[in-house]
């Protein structure tokens, strides 16, 4: 067999796969943040095009994806699905490990998959600006990109202590033409409020992403665009499992398991659901596993119920798993992985028990990062090394076992601008820190009580 | 037409091309560095192994690729030719753009091509170790991924000053296990020779080359690798125009115009050999262009000669175009292009006219790669973004002629690590430094006098 499974672009799927309809239970609606009454989707109007907030709601399966997408897509898609010889040979396994590689994209991981969508529906609307926030860089970087294909201008407010500390993602943002601005900035009121009552605030995502909603909402020809979380997120990224699963067939195998890391959950469940939809219908019967940090455990420590999407308590308030949205994540370099919350499809399938959750902490994953780059040669981004020790663990198991399955691991992205990272980890100057399990009881009882 | 022309496991070449018989006239022999005499094959032995020498100075057209490469090669290998539709529309042009791509490799270049050839034939002579230099990197990072995967320790001798400023090209050759130095060093007699003279010094390629080649020679379980210059490095690299040629074919297509940016040569000569054997049979007559940096002007600028290929002058005069081995390039950013010397082969087409020469400086140069990055989404490596510069300018001519040419360009690795220079573009910090005519008529008195 090949170590690449390559789809042609004919077959480059002509949906996207829309979990909604096979859920056991329809998803809790989205409360107002003051009213506590459930949002209308046109409450979101200010901020989000019209066919974004159609999708939100979708009840239908398959969401035909507009050609315009396609043709940016092809740029770098489908994907490879590669066979890792080198790492099954290494670690002695009768197990099958594939990986879906997103690390081909322009910016270096699954984020496009979404941007890309997002910028072609602001571009249609009449949208000529959209603005984001973005911690470590992934995201604003893929929304610049999508933004200079559709000529749209792209504005991001990015958490200052990363501007400063990580320029490199900020050039990359500067060569496809998005704007970045240090936030908290001087240019919303939010942000001049923080900087008053603390001038030297390193910032966060909450802060930044109460930014750039103002900007949208304040702007009449500008959008908010959001990387994770959302329905409509996770419906652009199941582009990645409805390839994988073509790819699969094509070399007749199917996962026995399926892992994926999951910051927000995007790129995760844009792997496995559709996967998931055979389970959910009873054909197959893989298990499906989301990998998280074990400083942020939201799928494994949170609860399942109403919370803030951000600090500031601005946004709507979702039903998922949660820490608190006080919760202060430590500074591990999986900055992709630190959220309080969760997607709430991911989590309404964590809470119907289709789909498990496991957590690790940063030297056994880094150690699995080496591994895989020894072997295999792509360096991972940190957050994707998270499923590479989950899958490795795995292959270890069925070599205790001999049980010869079939594990699909999500390669959310490389690593090229996290070397940072890997340097402290070669150093020895990583700490396996668990969130510590009166923390997380006493961030909870902060959790806004929804009759 | 798809926008990616990909070629299956299967249709990975079997053999390389060897360029050396289709010569109008044989190469002039290189000559030991004291006595001036024609190097024997057998003086090489102590630092490289027997099957790179055989390759060196074979008349055979096609050299068989060892299967244990080719099964390396798949990781990445056959790389994609892509048709640039977005740039060819962003700049409105009739010609045909396509660009092989040869960034997906994992260390992000066309290195690996023939770092993973080197590692292979010395591991089969039972070679434990391999010593080398790297400038910025692109080569010890490839090297080390190489001696990783076969077996081998790799040691690098890194420029101290790229040491110190380029952290990231190191943890990258951390994570694939080679140690890295930086030049001079306290390891050889070379590196304390010249720290005792100069304990500050910030090091050169050629005090690097001096000091690998030493460790080499000195130590009987390590041999020493070159990254390119040498004929069994262009042989290597001959994979990506093999490729590229039935690629072109598969989409019934033939380069008028060939480009690709020229360091030692051996990513250029990679790509061009293969479609200049058909120049040189008088089957095809396409135009084939070799780009240089105007900071370090060898083929258009410099002198047809025996020269040294290092400044310490120990290693055997090569008869190729230079500027003098005592030249000094100028800090540009496309520290891969900095060499004052050409690959003997490439010279050889250049002096006979089967191959043109260009020179470009850095900021149209950049120019060019932030449009690139702006429609076809990769960013490219400084050093490729001379070939972009130059596929663009005949694009362009090709507009005001209305000629429907085929262009085809090497781009022969990814900016990742190169961003730093982008964002002294992007601030306007780059000049447009061309190496003065009374500079180099300087230098090129230092040639040394053979008859």
């Amino acid at each position: 067999m090949d170590t690449k499974i390559i789809l042609s672009e004919k077959e480059l799927p002509e949906a996207w796969f829309n979990i909604q309809p096979f859920l056991p239970k329809p998803l809790k609606l989205p409360l107002h943040p003051q009213t506590k009454e459930p949002i209308k989707p046109e409450d979101l109007l200010p901020i989000f095009p019209k066919a974004l907030i159609e999708q939100e709601v979708s009840q239908e399966p398959y969401i035909p994806i507009p050609e315009p997408v396609r043709e940016v897509y092809r740029l770098w898609r489908p994907t490879p699905l590669r066979r890792a010889y080198r790492l099954e040979k290494a670690l002695g396994t009768p197990a099958r490990i594939y990986y879906k590689d997103e690390s081909v994209s322009p910016p270096g991981s699954h984020k496009p998959n979404t941007a890309v969508a997002q910028a072609y529906y602001n571009k249609v609307e009449g949208v000529e600006r959209l603005a984001t926030e973005t911690g470590a860089g992934q995201w604003g970087s893929a929304l610049s990109f999508a933004c200079k294909l559709f000529g749209l201008r792209c504005t991001v407010y990015m958490v200052k202590v990363s501007y400063e500390q990580k320029p490199y993602r900020k050039v990359l943002m500067g060569i496809w033409g998005g704007e970045v601005f240090p936030s908290p900035s001087e240019r919303t009121n939010f942000g001049r409020q923080v900087l008053k009552e603390n001038p030297d605030s390193p910032g966060t995502l909450g802060i930044a992403i109460s930014e750039a909603i103002e900007d949208a909402a304040t702007h009449e020809d500008t959008n908010y665009a959001l990387g994770s979380v959302l329905n409509h997120v996770l419906l652009h990224q199941s582009i990645i499992g409805l390839e994988a699963k073509k790819q699969m067939k094509l070399v007749e195998d199917y996962p026995d398991v399926i892992v994926g890391c999951v910051g927000g959950g995007s790129n995760f469940a844009g792997l496995a659901f559709p996967f998931a939809k055979d389970k959910l219908e009873g054909k197959k019967d893989p298990e499906i596993i989301a990998v998280e940090p074990a400083s942020c455990p939201t799928l494994t420590k949170g609860l399942y119920r109403y919370d803030y999407a951000d600090t500031a308590r601005m946004t709507p308030l979702i039903y998922m798993y949660t820490l608190g949205h006080t919760f202060v994540p430590p500074g591990i370099h999986a900055g992709g992985l630190r959220y309080h919350g969760d997607a709430p499809l991911l989590c309404a399938l964590v809470e119907e028990g289709v789909i498990k959750a496991r957590a690790y902490t940063q030297n056994p994953v880094f150690e699995a990062a080496v591994l895989f780059a020894q072997t295999e040669g792509i360096v991972p981004a940190p957050e994707t090394a998270h499923a590479i020790k989950a899958g490795i663990d795995e292959a270890l198991k069925c070599k205790e076992t001999g049980q010869e399955k079939a594990i699909l691991i999500g390669f959310s992205g490389h690593g090229h601008f996290d070397l940072a990272a890997y340097e402290n980890y070669l150093q020895g100057k990583l700490t396996d820190y668990e969130y510590p399990e009166e923390k997380i009881k006493e961030a909870l009882k902060d959790l806004p009580q929804i009759p």
